[in-house]
């Protein structure tokens, strides 16, 4: 299996993890990372079934020890030379909207511990099978792709816990863009500014239209239109939203 | 005719527009506008000879009375109902990239009149046909798509004639985004940072590799992609960029 | 009075135009600059008989030559080789809040030729005299200022005839910073986000309390303090909001 | 003691936190919080000797322990009921400009630990008492400013240690501004895009102009107006250069 490249997924659950996954699991064998194999284990079967190659382990991404263990796992499955033709960083922490008074120090740690430290742990644990990826040309360039959100770039009120690590976040995946994309790696970072169709969101909107939230399978394709882009013409930003959203 | 959905191009020449008007034109009829034939003419023989269907309009989007003439001799060929599925927007003024007291004002005129001023007159001009084009829940969503360029986003010193109109378009293309996205209309911003392999840059970044300079034929796949989005997942902005460009 | 530098004031009535011109005159003549003499000629009188100097030239500044006649005037009265202390540009081109499609082009166009050309036009005339004014050496940096709006750096669903001109406004005031800076010449760009309590907003805002709009006079300090800053500290932007205001 | 208002800066050492401190001390009694006793000794004593009041507490920004007990030594000496006139956030963590690769996760966590965490435990700390310096609606509006850098707007290769914690910082101000400005607190962001004049950096930049340094006095000036802004008139963030910085 060594001489394929992989794509590895981290933050899978029911929604846009889980559909970039499928996207990709046609062209790669998918390696699914999450803490509770719960949310992993009926996707895997599912790719699996469907003729697809997938693996998940649990791996807590705010800890090293645990992605270094992640990588080990991967290399045992699919060689020690294994490249990378993606690897997509769509965790969060869990963050409070409440006042910054009442929210407990425990949450902004938790919050950037996640999507500060873990985008970064991510990025320096996949980023050598990237580079291996170029090495392979073969295909498209491999793509380092991370989920932000409206709070990327805006940082309204009572949101400090949860913008302060997607800020961090953003910023990490510029400087990446500038240092790996002369190396081969396309960086890029995707604005979701709105509510994404998932079982979880079911019950939010509802006096609205169906189009008022973001289709997870649309943005998986908009995921692979940017792992196609050619290394002439890559994108480092998207911003995605719902055409009625108000912004 | 009247039934089919056209594709408008504005600032055709030897390279994005003609490259963006070929990948619609597997789709659509094309419009051409630029103000001298001989900007269209060779393009409109080749996509018709290739089984696409194209006409060519003199006409200088900084002028109303043109662009009414376009729209005259569009419903004329395409029928008094004619919808649109895209409207490109392509076209810039000229610019001088020197001392600011040493440029003089009818280039910052001229500047403003194209960029601006010829932005905010397509719109109006195309933007009922792209109306048009939801009425006829056929296909994609109509798209209206801006051509921009780093200096849409940085204004560096001796680029303000530039700058000025470039930002002003970026203004236009994000109020009307705001504005027509819930009608339908997906609105969106390309900023094409470097420069783009065309013939009047054969001769720049010589001493650099093929890859320093955007394609534009990928460029027109980016807008083709930018057309396809389901109006759940609209993109506003893009950044462009070869992999090696320093930013 | 060759030798004592000046300060000149575009877009002066009854705001902020009037706070600056009061505020700068402790320290400079001052050079009044509004299409209708009525706007200036009290404010000018005002000034003259509180012990400073004012003078007030009817000007269009979206018109080279009237902006021509207006330095000939200028010259005339404080000598060839006057310099500036502080040109500060405060016109804004008058725009419409409606739909799109019902906003005629001579809207975009006017608030294109005041905002824009304007602003292009006005530092084109007055650059000259404040890098006199860098020559002479005399107390603060001259200093170059623009009054941008919350539609500088925001282009709102129906705003676009505001926010086009706004974008090329700052967009200039960005590349002349960077031009001119190294020359001396402070060049500042203040985004006013939110109502200032000028007698032509009296009624809005009634239901809430004084403090919901920006003070005139609190701007001017802020201006001044803009001039002041030495040539080690120079700021390109800020932005000013009423302490309760949402943003 | 308790019915004066106090001013406590954070990353005091021979640089910008001094200048801060010293001017800030013409009014207010100081506290000075830096890790290292040898940081704020002198400075106390300095600003003790010449009329002022001043006291230092050993404190780790990044510990939440320990500025629970800066906050009690700060009510032990002031009064359980102190209020707070400004509190200035001027610490970093320390960052290495490396290859991404080549940076070891811990330099990232002790970035984010000072600069993001800090900047929060610090707030969390010290905002209670700004807000019971509104209560007293004595003189300025109570005033947080945080200090950034270009990398809190610019994420530049192998810069990544330093611009995750200096985009979250950001972030925090940016929603503590939306939170509390409201509430009466004046919360601000400034961002220092250059070299400042410290010893430090005396050796840097040898072959420039003695102005291509900012002047830590002159930023704490920038504080000082910041500071004294009323409450319809407040800025949220200011960017400072040297006039020739290159930008």
């Amino acid at each position: 299996m060594a001489s394929k490249l992989i794509t590895i997924v981290a933050g899978v659950g029911p929604g846009t993890g889980a559909s970039v996954a499928r996207k990709f699991s046609a062209n790669y064998p998918i390696v699914l990372l999450a803490r509770k194999p719960e949310n992993y284990e009926s996707l895997a079967a599912e790719i699996n079934s469907n003729g697809g190659k997938a693996i998940g382990i649990s791996t807590d991404v705010s800890d090293a020890a645990s992605l270094t263990n992640a990588v080990s796992a991967i290399k045992k499955e699919f060689g020690n030379d294994v490249g990378a033709a993606a690897a997509i960083f769509n965790a969060s922490g869990a963050f409070m909207r409440k006042p910054f008074l009442e929210t407990p120090a425990e949450v902004f740690q938790g919050s950037l511990a996640v999507s500060a430290m873990g985008g970064i742990l991510f990025s320096q644990s996949f980023l050598p099978l990237l580079l291996n990826g170029v090495q392979q040309k073969s295909g498209y360039s491999p793509s380092l792709i991370f989920t932000g959100a409206t709070a990327s770039v805006k940082s309204n009120a009572q949101m400090s816990s949860f913008a302060t690590g997607k800020w961090a976040l953003r910023a990490l995946s510029q400087s990446l863009a500038r240092e790996f994309g002369p190396q081969g790696v396309h960086v890029a970072h995707v604005i979701v500014d709105g509510v994404i169709d998932i079982p979880r969101t079911r019950e939010w909107l509802k006096d609205m239209p169906k189009e008022a939230k973001l289709s997870a399978d649309a943005i998986a394709n908009d995921y692979w239109w940017l792992h196609t882009q050619p290394n002439t013409n890559f994108t480092w930003e998207i911003d995605l939203r719902p055409a009625i959203e108000k912004w």
